[in-house]
């Protein structure tokens, strides 16, 4: 054990931060850190917005679903999937596949997680913030997004003023599969997840909320998930093709 | 700097491996590090197929096209965005939006680059290979994925037997824009940077090659990109709505 494994061990979100600012040399480093990150064929398909203007980190707040920590985090960062770079270089390229959107996806999370793992280790925290997909039209038009880039997640970074435990995960038994997907649904392994999950509520909650992770993900599944994503994104040029 | 920080730099990707196998512990802190990312309204939708059989990874190298280091590495992991875990505790569960693949593709890069910044310090090395995109179909044949169930990436994981230097990124000043996206494109910072590219590579080819990186995304892009992968991803049940 090291003090990387135990800064990943670790990780939890923090919404909750100190009006301690990251200084600009943090910063730096920990933008540094992202763009070290492995690239799929060396394409280079994101880009960040740092927004600091108290009034749009207002407005992205809402547009992320009244999520405060938005406004108030010491920086706020939207990870864009960025083709329009390549476009300017060359007019000719052949944009609009699936397969970008799947290339830009991935490499923009590769980049935001090692940002955060970067964060986490010189003792800050942060949060994820997918909620940013809510409003995708306006946040684009806020962040003057032009063709061939879409926003697609958040990160508030800050200093901690909250310490959560971190949230049991699933089981590598339900989530590593060896030479094929397993057939047999290990129905144990969840019990017992659910069981731990539920455990974790209600500790935190005096008791108010003792959902389990099948509960939860039934709930989430039952509704639809941001339908008009199909439309955004390919009116942006993206998964047209 | 500490020695995250310094991992995270100091990343270059490994595509050749010393036989030393990576211990069943090490692969198990490697793999719960993963897990440890954070996951998108907590659906928890990536799973990992560990492939060991050496024919398999014979034909996964093969699919990957062409890339030996599948089959010689220590640990070969397949990334796949899972669904079907969801689709088995709820059957009535909405699938196919366009969000879910999203959020499936940036989950299972979050946790992915968990397990190679883990890797990374221990003194391991690893490469993704995006390359299984190349024929999907046939290892979501191989590796019996069900429906809702895609292969979005590989990690190849073993101790290097290779020391290459980092490879030279787009520097901040084209990747982090502030407010808003900038609408004036830096042509000086790429020529600085289309030079730097371009030497790393005279340095590492004894001048055999000399690529700009502008030079090399557009031939990357005067391309047609994996045309079949949209139809592929609405076979397996994603992005159909």
């Amino acid at each position: 054990m090291n003090s990387t494994i135990e800064t990943l061990l670790n990780h939890r979100s923090i919404r909750k931060f100190t009006e301690q600012p990251i200084s600009e040399d943090t910063l730096t480093t920990i933008l540094d850190c992202g763009i070290a990150a492995s690239s799929s064929s060396f394409i280079q398909c994101t880009s960040v917005i740092r927004i600091t203007e108290p009034d749009a980190r207002q407005q992205l707040a809402i547009f992320a679903g009244n999520q405060p920590y938005v406004a108030t985090a010491a920086e706020f960062l939207v990870f864009c999937i960025d083709f329009h770079r390549h476009q300017q270089i060359n007019p000719e390229a052949q944009l609009g596949y699936t397969e970008q959107t799947l290339i830009g996806a991935v490499d923009t999370a590769l980049m935001a997680q090692n940002c955060l793992v970067a964060a986490e280790s010189l003792a800050l925290g942060g949060v994820y913030i997918g909620g940013i997909r809510n409003n995708p039209a306006k946040v684009a038009e806020l962040l003057r997004l032009p063709d061939h880039v879409m926003p697609l997640f958040g990160l508030c970074l800050g200093y901690p003023a909250q310490n959560p435990e971190p949230k049991p995960r699933l089981p590598q038994s339900l989530v590593i599969h060896q030479e094929h997907y397993q057939a047999e649904f290990n129905h144990q392994a969840l019990a017992e997840y659910d069981d731990k999950v539920s455990n974790y509520y209600r500790t935190r909650t005096g008791g108010k909320k003792d959902t389990t992770w099948s509960q939860q993900i039934t709930e989430t599944l039952n509704k639809e998930a941001r339908p008009f994503m199909q439309r955004f994104i390919r009116n942006k040029g993206f998964s047209t093709r």
